[in-house]
């Protein structure tokens, strides 16, 4: 059972603090608005613009990235919780 | 008697919990905005952008879908419960 | 003594519950927003985009539509109320 | 001395009450917002799209109107009360 | 000292009321939002649309003109009142 | 030490009300929204409209300007206070 | 490990006012909106436009630059804290 998510939806599962390396991202305790760590798991076609463009996703299946604390809707399939986040909700790639 | 959706309205049957396998999708109890599973079962030509284009939806009949709780406007015809969603309204395909 | 809707408007007549068939659309008392049948009487030539492009309605004089309770602005001509929508307005065609 | 409305300005006459015919347009009490009925006498030349692309009024010198009530700005000229509408709050053409 | 208004800006001079002829724009004491009378002193280029294309203003200088009471910004120079004004601003030119 | 404004905006110097001549601009005190004159000292590439063409400002280094008084962020350098503004909070060029 | 900003973001490691030159920019105490200064460390591909066009930013990797105070989100790599700004909260480049 698989979920493919649509247009500029993006579904990530969320990395656990655990996870970090020890030279890894740390995230601050006192940040204006935290940003999490995850995997990207699944990725939609991307934005449609009122142009008629479709705005090819910048990021693919198995990149690690940082996305806002609060951006989201959680699912659970197979017993495990993921994440359906829009691509302007991911603010950066962790390579 | 039948009903068609029109521009970018997707009409579709919800789910019953019963419905899910048994390594299917489970909705979190704790999630902040709760996706439910529905059936498409008629999808409109889809939404006109500014430039003039009709862009299709991603959606066809048949698909099982994830769509966000709160979303759409339920109808009743023949019996039937539907909920009339937006194709932004649908987060995911599910297969 | 005639009305001509302008632009994206549509003009309907309400149909009364009585006229429902006995397996037709019965509208659900719990609904977050109860849709409503009309008839259609008039129709603009349709809204104009931010391009210049007209988009012709999907609807004609003669469809059964549904539409959101709360949408559009009443009014009476020869004894008869109408009531003038905009094509966005109408969530389905009843056939 | 005379009035030239701009862009997508019209200039409209409200009508008496009294200007009804026995068949014409009545205007319910209960309305949510009541349109009223007025004479255009001067008609700018259009909104101005983003494309640059003028769209031409679909009214013109002499139409017939309904309005919703609370649209314009009143201004009065030769001893005569007129009202200043854009396009956009015309709802249909009497004929 | 002079004033070049920029984009779709213009400059006018606030019409007294005695300078209304006899025939003229009587302004009624219950309007909903009171125009004024003003003669254009400058012009700005005009708006610049999305797509690039600048809107060339429809007034001129010496045009008098319609304004809403409580639009655009006052300043004073030579000792004269002036008042800078947006073209959306203007609803028509008086002649 | 350089400030190099980006995109829309324009750095100025606030000019004191000293420098206005005796046949100048006057500010009044009851204005609604109070203008204040500045002298432009560097001004960024212009704003990008959606369709991709870039708006080149109408200002240049030392022309002297109106703008609205609540606009921009105050910064200082080299012990001077200066002020960004972007270029549609630039009412006139005073000349 | 590095972080890639997507889109219109910016990374930038905030400037410690030590760094400050004698002759260099001074914030001052009662500003409306106070900037700072920091350093860029990667920039993302650009805004996307609503015609598909590709804004490349206008800062590099290396550039000093001015923001509003309060923008961003606040992230920890290696133990050294960053900011990720959109190209837009950045106001002008120190030179």
């Amino acid at each position: 059972m698989k979920l493919k998510p649509l247009g500029d939806r993006v579904i990530v599962k969320v990395l656990d603090a655990e996870e970090k390396t020890s030279g890894g991202i740390v995230l601050p305790d006192s940040a204006k608005e935290k940003p999490q760590q995850a995997e990207v798991v699944a990725v939609g076609k991307g934005k449609t613009l009122e142009s008629g463009t479709v705005e090819t996703p910048d990021v693919k299946v198995g990149d690690k990235i940082l996305f806002g604390k609060y951006s989201g809707t959680e699912v659970n399939t197979g017993g495990t919780d993921y994440l359906i986040l829009r691509t302007d909700d991911i603010m950066a790639i962790v390579s």
